[in-house]
């Protein structure tokens, strides 16, 4: 008992710290318990029942079903609830007429046969990506409303009655869930992706800074270190969130043909740095450590480089976040360059160095090795520095 | 219009293209089809007509909803559906309760604040990472049964019966959807991952010899370079199906206890080795190429380094496939670390060689760096193999 006690105050716990992180998620909850008994007003004044029936559980199922986080993510399985639900019941009707005319002996199979066929087709195209994409949820809709309408309509006679009156109760629903979404206390998916990428790019900057600088400064103990790996797995979130930020309308400072599709496309640029800077961060955990006097030959250029290379990668963010082009980025490059070259330049020297008394060669090699990573990095610094002037171009044209 | 007549005809190249990849995925809409049509044979046929009732759309909607790719996600599913469904009637009913003992003046308010509640509650807790993980679809289900429970008691008097009906469907819908998804040309998803990992596996050995071969012999082209980006980003793959592997009952060579928790493990160490090979890939492009000579000299002990640390990565998948210890793997690995430090050894002996004539000094730095990096590399593959026996052992002892 006293563990199962445990348990349960353990996930409470948890439970809470979901709710500090991020309030928004409470308020979600908040927002699909009220849409929920909006709803059920419907079913509780009597005009409202007798006009949409024991049907009124189909608003209050959509309602459940299509409310999601985000406004986009609502809108998107709204639109295609309404519409798999409209074309599923015209198509239903056309094979019901068809049936209903080839003679009674040969309904069931008509209807059946037409069941099976577009059940087993449209379950399969829900394979197809662009087909996922933007409409799993609709195709799934439209088998459900398909087979319900084919084979009730073998029993009911009123089916456009019936047809009639779903419809409304799934477009009330679906409107509630879209305007309490939309009006109170919104989440734009759209908000949350540019939130994401330009959180993003800060933790790339200092993860950059923060390794260059713990490499030749052990002492100094960055807690931003570790803040790049979260850059590693946001492929799957970047790409639903870009998705369902098309469905959105303008809000805030983003205009309804926003480029959403660019920011999947940034997101890829910063994970390919993010995979370099796992690689540097591997450099630093290596038994194989430079001597000092190399590091300290190197640690001037190199700093330079990350540091120049992170201010980039901020005033990138910053271009993002303004959505304006500014003349800054190049400076900016440009000194990144230089300090590229320096860099260079010091590598150059280094053979030049006088050997150190105990001629360490391995280490010494090992260590030019360690050094050289970050010159590896820039290189993807720099293509990600120029896609992303180009991205922020595209973006100062559409805006 | 001919543009339209092209779009359609790329669009079913494209369906195509899916089918003939994966025939699986195309079987897999006919079974949706089949579970449907049998469904519908429920509805005509009289005396179970009778016996579900108008509810026997509840059966169709359950097979349309919970049907899925694997067994285990259908399986997953089901349960969560059954359960949660229970659960929900089972706490309206107490509600109902409460609110008719109450009198009718209160009776609309107990079940709005009970359903308004229990909504956001539910709601909210599908954001805490282990309810999410397991019973996300459970807990959408409790609050759709909860709320049509709570609200249609207010108008039908026979509950029960509704709610035993309703029950009785679900289960048959359910079950003929466990059925047909495991009886005919069944899809595990505890294999599908075996296969995934496996796989995974091949091609980073593959991908790790391509690249170190490639770099050495640039004339060797080699398909499979590339193979390696996949495991960067299947994560999220890995998890979902070690998941719903956890739901399925012994299959194939696997247990029902099979230690599916692990396999994730493997494709994250994996996935830190494939960081590494991603660097590796840079420095192949990179424009600072080292001199022949140096390459020359470093060639044999790095395609040593690689051909071992591949046949280490090949011997586990292998172990993995026979789930079976064997010892091979620290003969392999003993061979390895020896490949490693003649690569150490190379490099220490690399400050000896006569310098080139043209004193390409900086090259010369940015080569060994380069040379080095397969040395960086070893050092996850190390930590990846270590790990590896440690899991392939504990399989061991639970198989």
């Amino acid at each position: 008992l006293k563990g199962l006690v445990l348990k349960v105050g353990k996930f409470l716990q948890k439970a809470y710290d979901v709710g500090a992180n991020d309030p928004r998620k409470a308020v979600h909850g908040l927002k699909v318990g009220m849409a929920l008994t909006v709803v059920s007003l419907f079913y509780y004044m009597r005009p409202l029942y007798e006009g949409v029936g024991g049907n009124a559980m189909w608003a209050i199922m959509t309602v459940v079903v299509v409310f999601e986080n985000t406004v986009g993510a609502t809108i998107s399985k709204s639109l295609n609830r309404v519409f798999g639900t409209c074309l599923a019941a015209l198509l239903a009707f056309s094979v019901h007429w068809v049936a209903c005319k080839a003679g009674e002996k040969f309904e069931p199979w008509i209807v059946g046969a037409s069941v099976f066929l577009l059940a087993s087709a449209t379950t399969f195209s829900r394979f197809i990506p662009s087909v996922k994409q933007l409409f799993d949820y609709g195709a799934m809709i439209f088998i459900l409303t398909f087979s319900l309408v084919a084979f009730s309509g073998y029993r009911v006679d009123e089916l456009f009655e019936l047809a009639h009156q779903r419809l409304a109760t799934i477009i009330i629903g679906t409107s509630l869930c879209i305007l309490v979404s939309m009006l109170i206390w919104p989440i734009w998916a759209g908000q949350e992706l540019f939130a994401l990428i330009n959180g993003n790019m800060d933790k790339l900057a200092n993860s950059l800074e923060g390794y260059v600088a713990e490499y030749f400064n052990p002492d100094d103990s960055n807690k931003n270190l570790l803040a790049y790996k979260c850059i590693l797995n946001s492929k799957a979130s970047e790409e639903s969130m870009a998705n369902f930020a098309r469905w959105e309308p303008a809000h805030g400072c983003f205009s309804f043909k926003h480029p959403w599709k660019q920011y999947p496309k940034i997101g890829a640029a910063m994970r390919s740095c993010a995979y370099c800077i796992e690689a540097l961060g591997s450099c630093i955990d290596s038994e194989n450590q430079a001597p000092e006097f190399i590091k300290k030959h190197l640690s001037t250029a190199c700093l330079r480089v990350s540091s120049t290379s992170s201010s980039v990668i901020r005033e990138l963010a910053e271009i993002i976040k303004s959505m304006k082009r500014s003349s800054n980025v190049d400076f900016f490059i440009e000194e990144m360059n230089i300090a590229v070259e320096e860099l260079q330049e010091a590598l150059k020297s280094l053979s030049k160095l006088p050997n150190p008394p105990e001629s360490k060669n391995t280490e010494t090699a090992a260590s030019v090795a360690i050094e050289t990573v970050p010159l590896v990095e820039v290189m993807p610094a720099v293509t990600f520095a120029s896609l992303m002037i180009e991205i922020s171009a595209r973006i100062k044209g559409i805006v």
